[in-house]
Parts: structure tokens; sequence; C-alpha cells
């Protein structure tokens, strides 16, 4: 059992030391954020739930926002700033109405997620060196096909989260 | 390091003793739902994301569905009916607008949870044998204090879940 937990331990440490050479690389990385350079976290899909809300108008959405351990560790205890390592991903769908559901319930009133728009997949990642000059963040979006959004997208993203300073940029609380 | 396993092992299992004598001794719980006998299982909030919606109308909420690992597994891979161990959770907030985020947003469109309704927290719990009378589900629900909603309550889950029997009673498709 011991030597399998070493050569374990081994495996993951050479791991890290790939994933750490590739992005030391400093190659232009397509699957990459512009900017930012921030990838897809695997297995955020797997993530706790932060919080859900629905955006009218041009987005039309319903949206769910996850979070990696330390993200929701930090929102549990209360944790400002959020620390370094935090995650949190924002998946959005379209927000289409449920025949199947509204047949059940005898009127119409029941919303769910459609096809996933171009915004599907966000995320703020939180690194307060690497990311000094934009609250301690970087950003990122993501198609349902994981090509990220061009640099003039990315661009907007800190500034429109600045108002939401004093939450640390964030602006989705824990839903309880 | 093998002792400590050992008295983890014999603690995971007398504490499986425990629960079990609790709920074969067949008395009355006020933490229980009628009918079902369901209770909230611990850790739900850890569980992962199934899918989100908004219903209108009199419920007027933001719900979240989150599924224990026999629930997810069996979403991801198609298995249905859902195999016994499936636990299903629904989480249902109060539809709010989010003055924060719409002003950052320039405009109104921004709905997040409000307070929990009395409806907060339902559960399916599938056991084939044990509610082989409801589809082989039992159904519970608790407001945010964990209190059970009464038996006149209970006796509409099934009925209402019976269109969705196609889908083995579940309403809840996942959200990629």
């Amino acid at each position: 059992m011991r030597g399998i937990a070493y050569l374990l331990g081994a495996v993951v440490l050479l791991s890290g030391v790939v994933v750490y050479m590739a992005h030391a690389s400093g190659q232009a990385d397509r699957n990459a954020a512009p900017i930012f350079g921030v990838k897809i976290p695997p297995g955020y899909r797997d993530w706790r739930l932060i919080s859900v809300a629905h955006e009218e108008g041009k987005l039309n959405d319903l949206r769910a926002v996850l979070g990696n351990d330390v993200a929701i560790a930090a929102y549990r205890d209360g944790t400002l700033p959020f620390p370094d390592g935090t995650i949190i991903a924002r998946l959005a769908w379209s927000y289409v109405p449920s025949e199947e559901n509204n047949k059940a319930f005898g009127r119409s009133q029941s919303f769910v997620p459609g096809p996933q728009p171009d915004w599907y997949l966000q995320f703020m990642v939180k690194d307060s060196k690497k990311y000094a000059a934009t609250g301690g963040w970087g950003f990122a979006q993501f198609d349902k096909d994981g090509k990220p959004a061009d640099e003039a997208m990315h661009k907007t993203c800190f500034p429109c989260h600045e108002p939401a300073k004093a939450g640390d940029f964030v602006f989705t609380h824990y839903a309880p």
C-alpha cells in the first residue's frame, strides 16, 4: 500500500511539472483566453454550487455559478478578499419555456435551460500578483466548444466588475 | 497509518449500525417527511449540479437541482430508470431583482435568489421496493428550518410527477 502511495505521489508531482512547463512555455495557445491566459479548468462541471440567476434582455439566460474548493470555503466563511487559488465558474443556458413542466403544472410558468449561448462559460481566477492590474482576477469566457472569446470582449470584463469592488469584484452572493 | 485506517473503518461501520437502528425503530420522527419517512440527507448542499430553473406564477422562484453521486452518474450515462440510491435535491429561493447587478449592467434585467420560501427544499429518493407504490420514489419537502411539510402536501407529490413517467417520474433534465 505504501509503495502505491509513493508511486501516486510521484505521478501527481510529475503531472504538476508538465502542466507548469506547458504554462511557462509562453507559446500562444488557442485554448487560452486572451489577455489573461486562463484555460478551462478540468472538472469545473463537478464543482459545488454558489448560486443561480436569470438575466433578461439581450442575454435572456439562466445561469449557475459554481466554485472550486477554495471558492466555496471562502464564500461559506465570508473571507474577503478571496484567497489566491479561488476559481469561480459561471455557466449560462438560453432561457426557454418547458412545455413538459407547464403541462404538469397546468399553466405556462416554467423556464429551463436550452442551448448554450456564445457566452456559455466564464471564469474568474484569483492570483493577486499575476493579475494585480485587474483587482487580482483573471477573466475568461468560452463558448460551448471551448473556444475563448476575443481580446476586445476580454477587455470589458474588469471594467464591468469594478462596481462590485466591495465584494472583491464578484457580483454573485452565496445562496444558502 | 494502518491502525488509523482500521479505526476509521470501525467508526464508519458503527455509524451505519446506529443510523439503521434509528431508522428501524419505527418511532415517529418530526424531522422525517410524512408518508415517505425521508429525512434531509447530510451534505446535500455539496452535491453536484443537475440543472437550474425559474418558475413564474405563485411559486415565483429560482431553483437549483442537485444530485448525489448515484444521480449524477445516472444522468450523465442516460440510465433510466434511475438506480436505487439515487437522491435528487431541489433547492428554491424567492425570485428577486438584483439592484447591484442592474446598476453594473446599466439596465433592469438581473434576478437572483432572495429568501427561501416554504418549499425551499425537496428530495426524491429512489428505492424501488420501499416506494413501489409511487414509481419507486420517496418524496419529501422541507422549509429552511428543516421542518417537513404536512401529509396533505406529500400526497400531491407523486400525482404531480406521474406525467413525467417516460423520464422515470423526474422532470429535470441534465444541463450540460
